[in-house]
């Protein structure tokens, strides 16, 4: 089960009433946060998920609207009794560090250490948060701008009835259940025969500050739920998301449609779009399912059966 | 005339309903922040006085909760159409271009050419904003922390019949009212001779993250209004308030009163107070007018004729 929540939707500048582009995701006790606008601690406390279990913070790319919010919620983390025994991660692109240190000008003391991860887009670089797997994929903007996705993957079930065939005693099949391999009667008995076939897990997508590119549609195919960046909601914008290395609700919703997103959310508006709803057509004339973000929206991500 | 409103209320961190402690002032066009911790763009964007026309940033201190909106803010004015013939200045302690620069890795490309004024809490060090005089004072607090005054002069009232008695044509009239001497009969003709007896100016301070000391007193004395820290209102947190170099309603009450502060306005109100109000009676025993301070509260301080 994974939970996800929009934080804001805004791009380029907080509104009194949009937040900047944030996600939150909790899994397992666990929350990430991903980008950090300036404000982005204010929706987290509306939201009351809570911030001390705020163990990870990815960000995107180094523009302000993305990342202003972290030297402040970093010290509201501190404050809210994260200690030294748990360490936060920060993961970004290349620089990551460097930035992050600057801007903790302000915030140099803090009562958990931090720790850096440089994700570099490669598609075998991979980052773990508890049981969830983390990779980036490069978009396509005007500074490097990462992409990511979270999967989880599921054990196949366990089938009682091969593990009576074999004589198990029951004490033994938890133990098989999670994957390793028990010894019985002379010989290992390997899970494999004790669990059924392959099951899909749950995965998740997000994406900003990026043209579509095929790369994208590659790295989203298949997710339960994909937030994207549609920056421009009026056709006539194309030009300027062109220009400005951004995406309109047509676009948007094509890479939804391509990668067979489960569920498509869009965020990142343009301030200059105060109503994102007047142009809804456009996105779902391509894509019909699709999803306006509007700050704490939320869903949670679990398995069919 | 100076007008000025109160951006926000907070100390610490934001709330859903409190912004952080700032102060917006306005004279002859200018716009003036003091403070701007997170968030604070979106108070001055509510508040709807424009932000093109900031010219000045004065910051009192390196707290995060002072200072982290300012890359943000930075931005912000650079959208809103600053001009490279617009410079703007960022006034604060020793180390301010150092702080600024560092935050401003997330904002490195502005419109407008950025000058920095460190100012050091010495009564002879005074910065000029258009016709406002800005001095600074240490307060006492566990960083270097400053207080601001701002004062507005006013020029002796012109007087006609003085001018008249010495024969000055009318049109010398305007420039020795702006205290020019002119040449008539042989002879320069001082102001001193037409102008009445000197008048008081307008004066505005504001103090944040201070104990009380006996120099504060004298730097606010006799301001039309003092916009004072008051973070905490309950007198049991008079420990408290020993320990982290803050004040309680009742100690920024008596500075208010010792200072005789025409106007007293309370702000920086600790997160764990949501209700100031609740504490009131403390302040008023001290200064029965004091005003406790909320997201735009707004006042014109004018000459009384």
């Amino acid at each position: 089960m994974i939970d996800v929540s929009l934080l804001g939707t805004g791009g380029t500048l907080p509104l009194p009433d949009r937040f900047l582009s944030s996600l939150l995701v909790r899994h397992g006790g666990r929350l990430i946060v991903v980008d950090c606008g300036e404000g982005t601690q204010v929706s987290l406390r509306r939201l009351g998920w809570g911030l001390k279990d705020i163990g990870t913070i990815l960000i995107t790319h180094f523009h302000a609207d993305h990342i202003a919010g972290l030297p402040g919620l970093l010290l509201t983390i501190g404050n809210s009794g994260r200690g030294s025994d748990e360490p936060l991660s920060i993961v970004g692109p290349r620089g990551i560090q460097r930035v992050a240190e600057s801007l903790r000008v302000i915030a140099p003391h803090l009562p958990y250490p931090i720790r850096y991860r440089e994700m570099t887009g490669d598609s075998v670089d991979t980052f773990e948060i508890g049981d969830l797997k983390l990779r980036a994929c490069l978009g396509e903007h005007d500074l490097t701008c990462l992409a990511y996705r979270f999967d989880l993957s599921r054990a196949p079930a366990f089938q009682p009835e091969l593990a009576k065939e074999i004589g198990l005693p029951v004490q033994m099949w938890r133990v098989l259940q999670k994957g390793t391999p028990v010894e019985f009667n002379n010989r290992m008995v390997q899970p494999e025969e004790v669990l059924g076939p392959p099951r899909p897990g749950l995965s998740l997508g997000f994406l900003t500050d990026s043209r579509p590119t095929r790369k994208l549609v590659e790295f989203f195919t298949d997710v339960d739920l994909l937030v994207t960046e549609a920056t421009y909601g009026d056709p006539e914008d194309q030009p300027k998301a062109i220009d400005n290395k951004h995406m309109t609700f047509a676009e948007s919703a094509a890479l939804g449609a391509a990668a067979r997103a489960k569920n498509l959310w869009f965020t990142h508006f343009t301030p200059a779009m105060p109503n994102p709803d007047y142009f809804r057509k456009h996105a779902e004339a391509v894509y019909p399912g699709v999803v306006l973000g509007r700050e704490h929206l939320s869903m949670t991500l679990s398995y069919p059966d």
